[in-house]
């Protein structure tokens, strides 16, 4: 008989946290064991709005142990998540980690630890899967299409163009791409900018529109035919279809990973 | 009783020309009186391979009013073109010219000899018909979604970006837009020519890939919704659409217009 | 000098009504001269959480005019909006009015009350102005293309295909496409329903996915070319683009009309 | 010294055999040794309009061990293709087989003499390389999302809906995909046909418009999100950046492969 996985929410007060509980207590296989937020003044899940049918204890770090959870899932801050994640490995949790900003040495050393616990885990910037397979795919046919053009499309609030994922595209790309510069060797604008961006010969355009989320389109061209691979992020809701993907994932696995990728 | 509309073709021997002659050949309601090539040798269509089956006679200029055309379609070379669309117009023959290239006066002359003459035609630089609608709905949007940007692709062996169709939309927009520098006004690109060219405030972007032909997607953005116009052109067959509307227009007009748009 | 547009909300503790209060509160050149909405228990708009820097009075029907209001939004109940449409048009007060559900001799009779009265105002059933001005494209376009298909894509809980909005664009369009069976004459379906729904012979199809919203793509074909019209909608919230265009052209009129394209 | 791959093109009067011949001529590291066509009546391929400056000898079968080439690319017919196969195997010459109609008996023949001679081969009924891909990718992406359509878009003179490839999208899809009815359970169509074909709990579109050539979009949806492959042919040119990938490969293989895939 397989069991349920049982989870461990971090940060369940945030908003990421929040949505990754809803997720942990509807999704089959997976059981809410426990609830852990600094912050949190409630002893139970149940006092909080929403969740009056629901029985799930609010956890300190030293309880945690007690509920024998199998997955640490943490949406938190980069100070706090650093110390959880250690917490979680010694302590044979695999962790899931989404919160952002921790430094390269430090996942050095949570690696480290990790192989010598044997324990699986994962850091991912980003969840989103439909942006993962993304740049997967982009990865894969810029094999055998050198032609590529990055088309992305965000809110007009965003401030920095290109997009981080669009850069983090093309970077992947131009590790498997035959180096070639775009477009007519002979090509002029006439208006300035008008050609995009150039990442290594290939070229970004980034589109800022009200309305408009957080969406990406990667261009590719051959001789008489195209292949278009569109990713769109409609909520930041979508990143649950992830966590999930990895909550099932990392338990069979035995070291810490990052990205997302890892387990596809 | 209503009775075909009697059609002549100059420059039949050149791409375009022949594919106009197609048209008329294939179009309910029109007939072919004749064609006209200064570089012809043949007596009558017949000759030419693939019209073994056709009965249409090859005219010099003095032979073609004997057979009373209603519209003298036009795709020669411009210094020709002025020349025939003058006769044409002292015939009472409706030019309608696809040949480019016309100088600002001598187009004014024209006109002014057509509105003597009380004689329609047309001169268009374009007769793609989705183009001219999509410049068109691009224009009515504009006035209600100051945030547009386009995004105009073209095969790889283009020069200059944007293209000239981008450019006329951009113009058509600003003539009815209201003036707004679009995107955050801190953004900030990380990589040169993100962001595309601006005009007027709006920003454009050019894609170039082997693979495509000719298309254009104008992109507007509200407060949580979007609209987006796009043409594509597959084929320069795709002109003879918008000729054979200009040939059913042409003969209740009284004057010389400039731009199937006014047609519509 | 030109003032403010007087403006009273009807209906403002649902969700749209709220809306349409924050759309009043943020544009240029209204002002919020009273809020309405029988079950509501405070006196001011500063009591509402989110409000407390506001001063709006939460007005009796009887108390309407003496804020002589020069617009009366409505999102209420059918019930509740045809007798708030007589009482504005009454006292020349025009009506803006999103509550849908109104009998065709309900409209009628508001139509020749607002005659009789001079006064102008609007039902609308829908006022998102992109999938307004997409309808309207879509029956321009098509007069010259009859080959066209609509291809509408919604989240996966809606129950009814095709949508009301792919029912409506194909009636707009079959009041000015040449008669016409898409596709060839000879096709077939060796999986039922691949050819999608037939209206008037012109092809529907209806996509459900999660993550969609409200999105619809109304395609055109031709020799050689093609025209795309596409709207998303991303967020209710869109409609306040149309409610503002409304109160900004309503004014001006002096009888009610039905639709927003009545404005465009 | 890595030397030219040394290929003969069989069917070279044909269509599609003319562009193999011309992608053989055009393309690094190839050298046409000779081409072979029983209709043929010249002895050279310099005798043929447009080859003037070429030097390629037009062989009979018995002479084509004496050029030694490493590469058969067929573009014949079926009958002549498997006896082509058959000899190209029996001399130790990698067939690539872009004919199609093989039986399932005649293959399977073909493979086993493959193995027992060594020698690697391809037979691909769609050189098509972003087709190959998209399909790929699509198998790929329905592990994670179940939810999926099919929107396939031809021109306008085909007979069948929906086309193959769209067919053996969703076959591959089903292979991976955990089974699911998509769309709401108590949808409802209005218009019979809307919600398109259903192919194993998947719904596929079929899209016929003049000016279309071949395009098909697999779009996935997940909580929140989406994930469109898009394939576009706009001329059957294309298929010879696939037939060129199956050159460089084949010579490394050692048995006859179904499917271009197996070279991904």
């Amino acid at each position: 008989m397989i069991g349920l996985t049982k989870i461990i929410v971090a940060g369940f007060k945030g908003r990421m946290g929040a949505t990754a509980v809803d997720m942990v207590l509807n999704h089959d296989g997976f059981e809410l064991v426990g609830v852990y937020d600094p912050v949190a003044t409630e002893k139970n899940l149940n006092e909080v709005a929403g969740y009056a049918d629901q029985n799930v204890p609010v956890l300190t770090l030293e309880q945690v142990p007690d509920v024998t959870p199998d997955v640490w899932i943490d949406f938190t801050i980069p100070k706090a998540a650093v110390a959880n994640t250690k917490f979680a490995l010694e302590h044979h949790i695999s962790p899931v980690i989404g919160t952002t900003g921790f430094k390269a040495e430090e996942v050095a050393a949570l690696k480290q630890l990790s192989k010598e616990q044997g324990v699986g885990g994962l850091i991912a910037p980003n969840f989103g899967l439909t942006a993962v397979l993304m740049m997967q795919f982009a990865k894969q046919a810029a094999k055998y299409f050198p032609d590529v053009e990055i088309i992305e499309m965000h809110h007009d609030n965003k401030l920095d163009a290109p997009s981080g994922t669009a850069i983090k595209t093309a970077e992947m790309m131009a590790e498997v791409r035959a180096q070639k510069e775009q477009g007519n060797p002979n090509e002029k604008e006439t208006l300035k900018g008008a050609r995009g961006a150039n990442y290594d010969g290939m070229h970004i355009h980034s589109v800022r529109l009200p309305g408009l989320i957080a969406h990406q389109q990667v261009q590719f061209g051959g001789v008489g035919e195209g292949l278009t691979i569109r990713q769109d992020t409609y909520d930041r809701v979508s990143f649950m279809t992830g966590v999930a993907l990895a909550c099932e994932k990392v338990t069979a696995a035995h070291e810490l990973f990052e990205g997302l990728e890892n387990f596809l």
